[in-house]
């Protein structure tokens, strides 16, 4: 089979033998596979990161001796059943898409981030039917490949708790910050910020669902929470509603704080800070988020910062940030996300900015550093 | 009245003008204050935190140009009232606590930490009866005084959303970290592993309910999660536990990860993380927890860590960390702990290991920088 190999951060089309599936793997005819901002990353930074996750105790994440074909969030047909899979849960050319986890040598290996597992960059990829989920009837495959980097949305925005009346604030409008931005839609939350320096992503925030878009470059994001910036907020908020009697409070020995935050907002008195989802990943954005944020502010952190970060522990504290890291989803909320899809509750379809042959990849990889022109950009291993 | 005042960084004994209560304030007699660690950083580095808390629009927090009465754990007995409060409430000579904030020329302060806002390392202090509670008919001065402390632990804890099944792990058994120990204990929480290099203060720890206690030098605090350290602990659980059929997750569509979990530990495969408690605030704390911890681990972060930090946010992603930054506590949490303190159901005796009255208060605060000798030191300013 054709499929692209990263060795040495370089990237070049092969031939490469067949795959044939394990028991209990089932082999796909990959139809698109996206290009991930961690595929970039891992091209010139797998040694970095796979030292952080053999730490973890994992030692086959890709590194850069190593020949690698990546791409995780593939779509294909079913093309040849293993020993021990179903045929009848997965005919012959069915259309699924699959969570990039394989089992293979008594292990669990990440698919296209593993020299173990041969990712979507190829005319083929290997999954596993515990893994796999058919494609609902009439979605076409250009839209189900957007399931995996939807998935991880949507993981992120329930990891938020973002209630319908909270506000969300997304800084950073990349593929998985526009993706956060659909999934926050989705979900039914009602005010979503959007923050990016770029035009071309601002526009594509709208596109994606935002209600008010930002260019940081000429109004800080965090504007509209001014207000609610203030020290002691909740200790003038109680002074303002009048809780002088302490009897209110020892008739209902637990009342939590949040009662007095919700009862201060009807009042008009503390708007509450947005839930904040990190989408940048650079240095010094956690600290941007900590220096800015309102009190009691929730942060999900999203993009992949690497190497060290600092920031100043005492002002979180001072404002009570809870900082949420989230990684990928679970495989529910990957399902989810493909039935949505397939609904239409979310149009992933803006997101898709470019397809490429497997000879486009390396290009599309250069382009991609450019955030006026692309968004998402598919490979289309038969073009 | 006598008091000890704060003034570049030293701490002398000073006679004051009387306090007199303004309309809506209380004057109490002090019969106890706490020394708190965050009044021995505030005495050398308070221009510090001054400048951070500026930030957050309060301009009045303690700077080493000031004359400042410091102490916020205070308890006394009602020695005047001003006009507009309730004698029946407050009669003269009942035995009070109060949360450390005042309201004075419009604003709110933090008393014992403002210039605005004179604590209780004095004869005299005053109070706004909003936020004063009459302490229970047999509790002593010594105990009730404790309450402020303790409801920081005890709004830590309810931070971490500890549940009676989960275990506590415990950094640093300083004055904070014992208290989130019994109050660990005093919520139910089954398992509660506390670390420290100190012998004395590791002796504390099981004094105050800590099921395991360890000496870092010695042994890690996490070796009984290495099992729950493993890369792709989730992916593995999926496999190990046969969920192949996604079906199942069909039939559930927003299954939780965390019902994998549960279902895994069942089985015995992953022993799930503990909820951690950082109550040691130096610098690579926050670093030494992300390297450390397993995956999905809830991190309450207490101690206080001045300046800036660093750490790794790819590896707090990798291991999806909840980071929690808490500070103080809310009236009601305040409320509990007083109760808890009178009922027995915490017993805060053993924290205490010295009493001085206002000329020792210098010498105190050198006397606890040996972990050895002291946790809490309480001022008596009639001794």
């Amino acid at each position: 089979m054709r499929a692209v190999v990263c060795h040495q951060a370089q990237l070049s089309v092969e031939t490469l033998p067949d795959l044939v599936p394990a028991r209990g793997q089932l082999l796909l005819d990959v139809e698109r596979c996206g290009i991930c901002g961690s595929d970039l990353h891992a091209r010139t930074h797998g040694d970095e990161t796979a030292a952080d996750v053999a730490e973890l105790g994992y030692d086959h994440f890709m590194r850069s001796t190593d020949h690698v074909v990546m791409g995780h969030e593939f779509v294909g047909t079913v093309a040849a059943h293993g020993a021990g899979t179903s045929r009848r849960a997965f005919p012959l050319g069915a259309r699924v898409v699959a969570l990039p986890v394989l089992r293979a040598g008594g292990s669990v290996h990440l698919t296209g981030l593993s020299p173990l597992a041969p990712g979507g960059y190829a005319e083929q990829v290997l999954v596993d039917p515990a893994m796999t989920m058919r494609v609902p009837d009439g979605l076409d495959a250009e839209a189900a490949a957007l399931t995996e980097p939807m998935a991880v949305a949507l993981h992120a925005v329930r990891r938020g708790e973002v209630g319908a009346r909270d506000v969300a604030l997304v800084l950073g409008c990349g593929p998985i910050g526009l993706a956060v931005i659909a999934m926050l839609k989705a979900t039914g939350v009602r005010h979503v910020i959007a923050s990016d320096f770029s035009p071309g992503r601002r526009a594509l925030a709208e596109t994606m669902g935002a209600d008010v878009v930002v260019d940081p470059a000429v109004e800080s994001p965090w504007s509209s929470f001014a207000e609610s910036r203030r020290y002691l907020t909740e200790a003038i908020a109680l002074a303002e509603l009048g809780l002088d009697a302490m009897d209110k409070l020892r008739a209902v020995p637990l009342l939590p704080w949040a009662h007095v935050m919700r009862a201060a907002e009807k009042a008009g008195a503390t708007p509450r800070g947005p839930v904040v989802f990190e989408c940048v990943g650079v240095p010094g954005m956690i600290e941007h988020v900590v220096a800015n944020a309102p009190l009691l502010t929730r942060v999900v952190v999203v993009g992949v910062c690497m190497g060290q970060d600092s920031f100043r522990p005492s002002m979180a504290i001072n404002k009570e940030i809870d900082l949420r890291f989230v990684f990928a989803y679970d495989p529910s909320e990957f399902h989810q996300t493909l039935q949505w899809i397939a609904s239409g509750k979310v149009d992933v379809r803006p997101l898709v900015t470019g397809t490429v042959g497997l000879d486009g990849v390396a290009g599309a990889f250069a382009d991609l550093a450019d955030p006026e022109r692309h968004a998402k950009i598919l490979i289309d291993p038969r073009r």
